[in-house]
């Protein structure tokens, strides 16, 4: 290896990034590609026991690329290889460690992607959106020196190793971990996986070589809680689950809640262990569902409206609940789980919890603005949470800037006669023929209208959801049977068969009593109308708002974040004037966007950075008690809007069905 | 002010430093004197709030000063100040604030101790060293913006009030602290005390101000618990406190509790919660004591030998019972006060602990050596700290080597027929005729001689502790009751009523049972004297190893620590041979040096810092096992001792009674 003959250096080629570049005869591939800029996993520093670090050999023709000669170009393997490659079934004819194959002359390599040490994760198909996985938490595999009488103790020779082979200085170690370290040394015989977070605390010692490494992200609205469970080395989401927020017990929607802290003593510590209780048992649930130690969680990342936010903190939100809505503390926090009560978790896992951004635009809408990324866009872009309050970011990348609209909680179906939470039975699409007046609709769970059944079936339609009263309002008023004030039309129950006169005041049965799960006719109220009317205002109104404050006239793109956003028909919502003007096809539902972002930032903490400037960089514009609001708002009642035109909705037509 | 003829600077000379120069005219006597390095205690900042900034007016004559045109020399005190002299009855002639009064001209000021920054505490009367207050925990007045509609968060805007009033910066704030903060903040009217550890972390907002901040300071022994309770601010010990260790119960020896935690599964635990049970109890017993909150204790510091520093921390004493007997962590440990389960206190208090040496040399040694710095010395220092194991330390400024000896727990008193801790009733000194024979004694708590009573009195005596079995082994041997291998002489009967023998073996009665608060005879046994040897013999062999470590034939000065130093004779321990030579005038009882060296670090985080490196450059020299040890050890048992010789005693004469 060492003739004079053989050249200094050699060519190599690193797909599939491309990078090539001249590297040192012997070198092994792990540092050269790490001298070229492609970073190769490795955990146990070349030990030839974790198998993070295979590469591939491209032995097939490669243009311009000569890969006869690649045997005599790598080191051949050693007894290690060897027997790990036999342990797990590798063929060393297409895989090397590149911890310990050298480059003896020109080669060209693949890296593949489970073997990149930032792994790309697409976050969903319908966007471009990757991020690269990058964890607060961090394994090294290390070998300690054994322990001699009157030597230094077992932290302390553990932090000479992690110093010498992994160049981690100043670490602490969460004093609960120091309880374990003695039993890990020693039943790993001296080797051990540590885990360590953002480089600077030892979180972790378990004894040997062991990759679990898990983290969870949760999105906790106000009504639905949602848990990914994510395996923090591939980004991989391993489990999802959901539940009900058990605080709604204490009152439906938030400003409620804030009232029982208020009237209640203790009422802050009863919601804070009632939300925590919930997680823990999330996480143990999806832990079982993907079939891994809950104790081997190690990070978490929380996000939530501001109530939500000081709740899960068991701050006391009655700040929030009263002029100028102070928040505790806007900044992104990080706290020991077991400082929360997540006893699920390992002891020593940390959570992390985003920052807000204002009194009513809390982690949640900066997890949208991760997930979104409408800051880094050309596109003027228009983002719509929601929920009891409505959360709206606008803007691209010159500027943010975000609002809270009081919409109530109608477009969740609440406080509306029958209305319900999207879920099995709930009403969600409405038709009404224009000339018939016949009432059509579908519900959740069943892809089939309800005049497309066969003799005796009946869809047991239980409620309406939201997306199911939006469509009711817009087909009553694109049929004419209530008027651009939401009043139903004095002739209306002569044009449908389906409207009645209660007195003075309409209403619409959408399934009669024979088709419903209860038996009673599922109807719309002129009050229900009503509710919506100031709702969708409300949205509306806060999104001009915005618009003017920004001085644009029209927007490039919408985005409904939510679970309603993801039942709403775009095209239902412009016509009663709910969102503004918009080519429909820039019109996307993004699904549950919090969620997406709170798992963001649990796999990348640059992300965290990036997500505590955008939280900085939002200009919060206050729409309570202003008097362009209250002027905007009045006018955004009327259907769909008294003072603006929807030239995207002329000529489009209705979506099919 | 401002006039042409008015210099720019004037010279300001404080007393008692001396400390003299130039400031510039206008200049707050605070500010000016920080300029000079003599640093003035403020919390409030210039409110006119705390006092704590006092100075004194000198008046009178004072060499070479011209102090008749001080008035006109200072700015007149303004209107808040005025009502805080009359509120706290301060004459404004003689005492001023000095962060609102300005020099106009030349003038000379005292700064008294209580208004001087770093006050300096003196340990005790029988040393010089003096200890500087300067606490890991230090108090912030504040006044902080209001809350403003889409402002910066509540912790935001405490920062940056932190920061432009005190030059904080990069502050964190602990999470359970977050949820106390906007209450604190509305209930102080915006004005709030801040508790900042080591510059890092607030860990405490009370409303308004509040100068209430407390520490502990605790020496955990196998068998005592002994805890200070300080002020931070001014240094001074409000109360003490002890207890017995509670572990007793699982072992009375270190051995058998490291066995307990062996033998019994969760046996660890339970240790570490009784022990830390009895700190509760000891903390909320001292805050009593003192008539303060025990939730204005901020921070603690915990010695103790390295079983009981395991013990403390939860961790599992095991390795520390076998070969190579590893510490698991050597370094220093800073821990929330709650992950220890310490709940009396503050709950974001902090707890240190600090460093040990080696298996057998904990944090209780490096305690010590902070209260005694034998290596800030240019005399060479035995220090040993009497228990069950004796930890030994010796050395000078040049080196400091130590060492534990296994010296077994007759000298507290265990394993003695008639042995107990030094308490009321104990024995604690003897005296043997040599002419007559006959046996004279004190009991703790009465200062009279058996001999000196009234008619009909007795003292009682309830058993023997450690010092007045020395002085019984001592005064045998010095009569020739007993023989230098400590057998009784064959003609001990005859010479002495007290001695009698039961078959072959002697014995003494010190206290015949009419004298006894049980009525049966109190008795020194052959075995007892045995045990007294090996541990003499132990406590000897490992001072001598030190010496011959270092190469030094004897030691300029002995420092006995603990209760059993306090109460030991040292001439007649150097008589049976337990202390090497040397002057006896050197040879003092220091006390409870661990508790000392647990408040000195309490009080000033540099001395933290101090131990640490003393941790790490004291030598530890192994006894267990050597030749070198057990050859001594076997040599050493006998009375003297069978190779030294100990002239320092040659015509000394026993202590005075």
């Amino acid at each position: 290896m060492t003739a004079d003959n053989t050249p200094k250096t050699h060519r190599l080629v690193l797909m599939p990034s491309g990078r090539r570049g001249d590297v040192p005869h012997g070198i092994t591939v792990l540092k050269a590609a790490a001298s070229l800029g492609v970073e190769i996993e490795s955990i146990c520093a070349g030990r030839e026991t974790c198998g993070k670090c295979l590469i591939s050999l491209e032995r097939g023709t490669f243009p311009k690329h000569d890969l006869t000669s690649i045997d005599e170009h790598l080191s051949p393997p050693d007894e290690a290889e060897i027997a790990y490659a036999e342990k797990y079934g590798i063929s060393l004819e297409e895989r090397r460690m590149s911890c310990v194959t050298r480059i003896l002359g020109d080669v060209l390599i693949t890296v593949p992607e489970e073997s990149q040490a930032r792994k790309q994760v697409i976050r969903k198909e319908a966007s471009d959106l990757t991020i690269e996985v990058m964890p607060a938490m961090r394994l090294y595999y290390v070998e300690v020196e054994p322990a001699v009488l009157g030597g230094p103790g077992d932290w302390q020779r553990l932090q000479a190793a992690l110093e010498a082979e992994w160049g981690l200085r100043d670490l602490r170690i969460d004093p609960l971990v120091l309880r374990t370290l003695q039993a890990a040394l020693r039943n790993g015989k001296w080797a051990v996986t540590v885990t360590v977070w953002q480089g600077k605390e030892v979180v972790r010692v378990v004894p040997g070589y062991n990759d679990d490494l898990y983290g969870l992200a949760a999105d906790i609205g106000s009504t639905t809680v949602a848990l990914h469970l994510c395996d923090l080395r591939t980004g991989a989401v391993l489990a999802t689950e959901s539940a009900m927020n058990p605080q709604v017990r204490y009152g439906e929607d938030l400003m409620s809640r804030v009232t029982y802290t208020m009237m209640e003593a203790g009422g802050t510590g009863r919601m804070h262990h009632a939300i925590i209780k919930t997680l823990n048992d999330l996480a143990l649930r999806a832990a079982e569902t993907a079939g891994i130690d809950p104790r081997a969680i190690m990070d978490s990342v929380l996000v939530g409206n501001t109530v939500m936010h000081h709740l899960l903190l068991n701050i006391d939100p009655v700040e929030l609940g009263r002029v100028p809505f102070a928040l505790s503390t806007q900044d992104a926090v990080d706290i020991k789980a077991r400082d929360l009560g997540l006893t699920a978790l390992h002891p020593a896992a940390m959570t992390h919890v985003l920052p807000c951004i204002a009194g009513f635009i809390g982690a949640d809408s900066v997890s949208v603005l991760l997930a979104e990324q409408p800051n880094l866009d050309s596109q003027m872009t228009l983002i719509v949470d929601i929920g009891t309050n409505a959360e709206i970011l606008l803007g691209n990348r010159d500027h943010v800037v975000c609002a809270s609209s009081p919409t109530g909680p109608a477009l969740e179906g609440a406080h509306i006669r029958h209305g319900q939470r999207a879920a099995p039975g709930a009403i969600e699409r409405v038709r009404i023929d224009g000339k018939t007046g016949r009432v059509r609709y579908k519900v959740i769970g069943d892809d089939r209208w309800n005049d497309m059944l066969d003799e005796g079936e009946k869809l047991s339609a239980t409620g309406i959801c939201g997306s199911g009263i939006i469509e009711a309002v817009a087909e009553l008023f694109l049929t004419g049977l209530i008027d651009r004030t939401g009043r139903f039309a004095p002739d209306a129950a002569g044009r449908s068969s389906a409207v009645r006169f209660n007195g003075a005041l309409g209403e619409i049965v959408l399934a009669p009593g024979s088709e419903t799960s209860t038996g009673t006719d599922i109807i719309v109220t002129q009050k229900d109308i009503r509710a919506i009317q100031l709702a969708k205002g409300a949205l509306y109104a806060g999104a001009r708002m915005l618009m003017e404050h920004l001085g644009v006239a029209h927007v490039d793109r919408i985005k409904l974040a939510g679970a309603f956003g993801s039942y709403i028909n775009p095209w239902h919502a412009m016509v009663i004037g709910m969102i503004p003007d918009c080519d429909l096809a820039n019109v996307s539902a993004v699904g549950n966007s919090a969620g997406d972002g709170a798992r963001i930032a649990l796999l990348n903490i640059e992300q965290r950075e990036i997500a505590a400037r955008a939280a900085h960089a939002v200009e919060y514009v206050e729409t309570g008690g202003t008097t362009t609001f209250q002027d905007r708002f009045v006018d955004a009642m009327t259907l769909p809007h008294a003072s603006d035109s929807f030239p995207h909705l002329d000529g489009a037509l209705p979506p099919s069905e």
